[in-house]
């Protein structure tokens, strides 16, 4: 072994060592995070604190900057910290918002969005049942002395199944968690005569938590009635989004339905092309990799869920005709060479997009920094 | 104080305790790894060792696991500090392949990309000379007894610049950054008889290494001559990957002429559309945030760039007009409503996509958690 070697053994030992020590000084951390989620469910308490967070990380920035370490590099290190430590949380239960409730029915409580609200509302204490499709015979047992049915079945299913719930309790809180909302909403006023709500989850099923996870709440009828069901979503970390179901479905034909369509068509015209995927991915920097990740994520789910999503609803053929159209138009200035033309729509949407470029940009440089650490070879 | 507030208190306190306890130990570990960088770059080993990291992490995950703790938890942070510890080797220098090459002239040497690499250069110990638009009177001086000569300009002025260079001496390597390669290779080979390589760094100016970025090598002629420069930048980081310019150039337009395009059309027509950018972002879950992150992070940059690479070759428009009438094509299915036809298109997408789709949503879900962390509020 050369001096060097030798040198740079001795010092990859003394790195192994403070590793050692981060992993010992980590569990300690999580032992603790245990207790004060424990102490935190036994009251009730919102395990969730942005305050407390911020506090937290201020003072470690300051501390890192005067022992001339990033500061960046400390508070990403909470961060992930502090998301492995709500996980630790949550397994101590949660507070339960309405002990008078006497019953939680999930209708399609199998399903993947399903199962992870029987799992939260059963930590919280509530008494919960499951409606599957081979339960119907059975629905009027579980259904009776419900205090609240939630809806959560494949979109394609939503109205047949609403339509089948004109005996709830009258009290009884009737809501669902289709991503559109006009057309549920009205069948379920039309079903119910008590409070209603319609629900967006806005997160995929495979969230460990609802911690900074949105839900969108439209109002259908007796909100005073419902508000303690918002409440318990928030105990659970979520963020309500109050907002009327027409706006929700138009916004969410512009995020949902377009981009799933044209991500797919993208998809489509790649394969068309004759394109070789495998050397598509070595040659991409990480911004070209992560339009790939975006594009190719779709195809590894459900065809049904998409299809269904962008079948939902005929306004939205209209809709994304018009970007097509918009789409061969600018194309009409890169043919006849009118760069100007084109810079001034860019410019004018850059305007539109305000000062959420920027802070959209800031954020993919670090999306693509965590890209870039994801490569394993 | 409540008893539960002061107990609450106690377990913040060791909390607060233990993280002051985490910057000191990752203090003493960049401490570490600074010598271990000075120590690499007096020898002129790589930073970069893969295996190295490899065998450090899979220790610590099990260290982790026997501790009780996620594995994962310990992989990201480790993940997290060993980038942070490149950024501090890289500031240690670099080892120099090539002494004998008596001067490298970058051409744009002040542009984002180009000051990165003058800055590499200089760092590993090469003399570094500038050759901006004002020091064309005095070029003669600055490319004379050139080992290198880099074409970092626009693309627009690419051809015009290379088209000036034909004094270089012999044995001058001659290589461009542009985005393109076909037309600068072209360009290259006509006017210097000596060695030619046309390189295309896929990362963007804002990175602070190049550890782990891919640099796309087109070979012009000579390629013995300039494997040394393509080992230096290996020595800095990265990886090389070798391929034809013309399969260069299709891949390109793929990835950044169609997408970019697509993408500025979907912001006009979000603009268009009249959408309360806002509140579409308000209501975004993690994945629709990406979205718009992907769209909007396009306004924040300068359009003369995004024009140049969409104008930049009439074949391209062709590929996109094909792209709109498919999209127009698919989306007679919906309006028919072919379920049937659009789930058969879109499973045969899924296989040309093939593992790919799975290691993409894999990585998608890694980048939504992140995404997450990232939210402030």
């Amino acid at each position: 072994m050369s001096e060097i070697d030798f040198e740079l053994k001795e010092l990859r030992d003394e790195i192994d060592e403070i590793d050692s020590q981060l992993v010992s000084l980590l569990a300690q951390r999580r032992g603790v995070t245990t207790k004060v989620g424990e102490l935190k469910s036994k009251v009730g308490m919102p395990i969730y604190a942005p305050q407390r967070e911020a506090i937290l990380i201020s003072k470690r920035r300051k501390q890192a900057m005067e022992a001339g370490i990033s500061a960046d590099l400390i508070e990403d290190v909470l961060r992930r910290l502090m998301r492995d430590s709500y996980v630790s949380q949550d397994e101590s239960g949660y507070r339960c918002v309405n002990p008078e409730c006497e019953k939680v029915v999930i209708i399609g409580g199998k399903g993947q969005l399903g199962k992870l609200f029987v799992d939260l509302f059963t930590r919280s204490g509530y008494p919960v049942e499951i409606l599957e499709q081979e339960d119907w015979p059975n629905s009027d047992t579980i259904l009776s002395g419900a205090g609240v049915v939630i809806v959560a079945v494949p979109i394609r299913l939503t109205t047949k199944v609403i339509q089948k719930l004109n005996h709830l309790p009258e009290s009884c809180i009737l809501a669902d968690f289709t991503s559109v909302k006009e057309t549920p909403l009205y069948e379920m006023l039309k079903v119910h005569v008590g409070p209603v709500v319609g629900l967006h989850p806005m997160f995929g099923p495979d969230v460990t938590g609802l911690i900074k996870q949105t839900i969108i709440a439209c109002d259908g009828r007796m909100p005073k009635e419902y508000l303690w069901l918002l409440e318990q979503f928030q105990v659970w970390g979520a963020k309500i989004y109050p907002v009327s179901a027409q706006e929700h479905d138009q916004a969410m034909s512009m995020v949902q339905v377009m981009r799933h369509f044209s991500t797919i068509a993208y998809g489509y015209h790649l394969m068309t092309e004759g394109v070789d995927i495998s050397k598509l991915v070595e040659m991409s920097s990480p911004i070209y990799r992560l339009e790939l990740i975006m594009v190719g994520r779709l195809f590894a789910q459900d065809p049904i869920l998409y299809s269904d999503i962008i079948f939902s609803n005929l306004d939205n053929v209209a809709m994304m005709k018009r970007f097509a159209y918009r789409f061969l138009e600018l194309l009409e200035d890169v043919e006849s060479r009118d760069k100007d033309a084109f810079v001034a729509m860019f410019s004018q949407v850059s305007d539109w997009f305000g000062e959420y470029a920027g802070v959209f940009l800031q954020e993919s440089k670090a999306m693509l920094v965590k890209a870039n650490e994801l490569k394993k070879d």
